[in-house]
């Protein structure tokens, strides 16, 4: 298999992005953990899209039709919930609506593990993980325990190719640098803070936000997916700057993540990819 | 039908309630949706209610006896909680204690629509939403396409008054001015900010400070839910100015807020008003 | 029975709790109830612990055998998490991970009652709780409602001792002054602030924390207990004192809280401590 080059997703395309994505401020149907619901739809209010949380049987299918994009997250999956979204993805397929897999700490945990590779028939648009559930989802021996991830993006790249590939999925590998590739192509977005693993949620809300970009029609899906995942790692790059101004905390870090998920555009994004 | 003369509910009527209801800091029992339990619980603990959610069927019918007032939530309504709900308003109504619905993104979905079509026959105190929820509920054809509204509050007055004569309850349409109705009289409440529809779970949480209000005894029921209405609307509107004189974002704001609805009293209301 | 002399826990002996549990950076399995699960996983990861909520009876037997410790909190029970609890406290018991039980408004509601009651065969390592809480876990009259205590602290010493000795667990009664005791000895935490009530989850929270450091196996359980209850007071004094020179409100003493879990170390808690 032949060497993907890594190519840092360039500042403009970024900003483009980001001003179609607010343009059309997509619904974004989640159906995600217990945990990170707030964060989740503050995180993409913030971003300008708008979430939405439809989850019982009766109503996620007829949903996901509605909604311009889907999010499916298995951090605190559980057989109702499960049977939800297996109707919902089927439903989002149908309607030719994208939708993303979070697999939340696959691997060591069996049934989620099965649910996960059970729903990459389903052709996600996109798949975002760490290091650890991407190898994981895939089959391979990792060091995860819990959401941590126990390896290094650079670890999974060639695992992360492979499998989109054989999905035909874009597969986003986060962590102090993200990589984003559809198995041809590989974009990485070298922003980001440690802070960003110290509040809950926020990689949750990440796929919840590469969702909503890849519902643009306007943007190639590998650049709205990296664009996805550049917003958010300049805004906790930017957060991280103030809250180390302030001499805050984690508190406080999460407080300006949001403000920095609000406030960023094309102005703003060259000073903070060099804080 | 006569036209209702839409006022302006005084300032010192809204400081008397919010006096009133620090003072009996009401117990407010929330059956509500998974994404807004944290803000819910943190807007009722600001304005010095208490809450409390109580959700499973052996539970949710004893504790609706023991609080003093119900908020019955349909965002991500699945069935077993349903059960819960209609046990827990059946529960209020024989103890004599006011429920509030809110009837999150009815109109698109069939599922909670006839729900809380249902429940319109328990007669709740007050029903808040916005007015494509309240079009929708009352079996008019609406614009709304999940939490958003899609129709102004103005174009929805004249159901929302019918809905009221016919139920027997208080309807609120909040959005950039909110009413409040029985059916006979019309308070407006003209305050507030476009920054409170970024902020996750701001409407459900007012629907559950209107069920505080309404719970006291030495305050009409009219100017009780006009006064939650405003309380959260001047609080939004002061966390607004505050957010854009620090050039902050929706982040900041949401902390804002919550200080706002704490720190609101007969002396900051008036300043509050004119900002 | 004898009389317990209430201690002071020393500061030093704090500071080198916390050190010791950063350094660890233990993973704790949260069976939590629905509202409180972003404070709960945020208090964690500001002080230094990784949170993980793993609920479904699939996975949770599993995860409790795999994680450091355990989280079980009532607040919202309903049957199936039940039996997920149940498995998860059978699975740490099996495997040596410490576990803890939050009664949360155990005493008006019968079927949580029921449940902690019969849990308490189980041996938790440490059951946290208000005094209303506490009492009425131990078969006696409560003045509770809801999540509120109606008793104070003092007035349940006696019972928590008693309740300490016969289920062979830490017994964390807290309030304006926390008591912590194994029924032999009884330490005391003179710290925190009134503002604590006033944010949802602090307490949910609070017993997370006490797990965490509970699986600490260098720290003395009682020490570990009191080191956890003291961690929180002191981050809820200073929080206060942050937010009282800043005018705020409560919406800002949540952001400091965290924030000051995250900057607390050996250092910072003398001057803390006078706050």
């Amino acid at each position: 298999m032949s060497q993907l080059l890594p190519t840092p997703i360039p500042l403009p395309l970024i900003a483009n992005a980001i001003a179609a994505m607010r343009a059309r401020a997509p619904l974004v149907h989640c159906l995600t953990n217990e945990v990170v619901q707030d964060i989740t739809a503050n995180v993409l209010l913030a971003a300008g899209a708008s979430p939405a949380m439809v989850v019982s049987r009766q109503e996620a299918k007829d949903f996901a039709a509605i909604a311009d994009a889907l999010l499916i997250n298995v951090g605190t999956l559980i057989p109702k919930r499960a049977h939800a979204m297996r109707d919902a993805v089927q439903s989002a397929n149908r309607a030719g609506k994208p939708w993303v897999l979070d697999p939340v700490a696959v691997g060591a945990l069996a049934y989620r593990t099965q649910f996960c590779r059970d729903l990459l028939n389903e052709r996600p648009a996109a798949i975002r993980g760490n290091a650890s559930e991407i190898l994981a989802l895939a089959g391979n021996a990792s060091l995860g325990r819990g959401v941590d991830s126990g390896d290094t993006a650079e670890h999974a790249l060639h695992v992360a190719k492979t499998l989109a590939q054989q999905v035909g999925s874009i597969v986003c590998v986060t962590g102090p640098t993200d990589y984003i590739t559809d198995g041809n192509t590989l974009w990485t977005v070298p922003f980001g803070s440690a802070m960003m693993t110290r509040v809950t949620g926020v990689g949750c809300a990440l796929s919840a936000l590469v969702a909503a970009f890849l519902s643009l029609n306007t943007i190639p899906p590998m650049d709205a997916a990296a664009s996805a995942c550049a917003m958010m790692a300049l805004a906790g790059q930017h957060a991280a700057s103030q809250t180390q101004k302030l001499n805050a905390g984690i508190g406080t870090f999460r407080v300006q993540l949001i403000d920095a998920l609000d406030l960023i555009h094309s102005d703003t994004i060259k000073a903070w990819s060099h804080e």
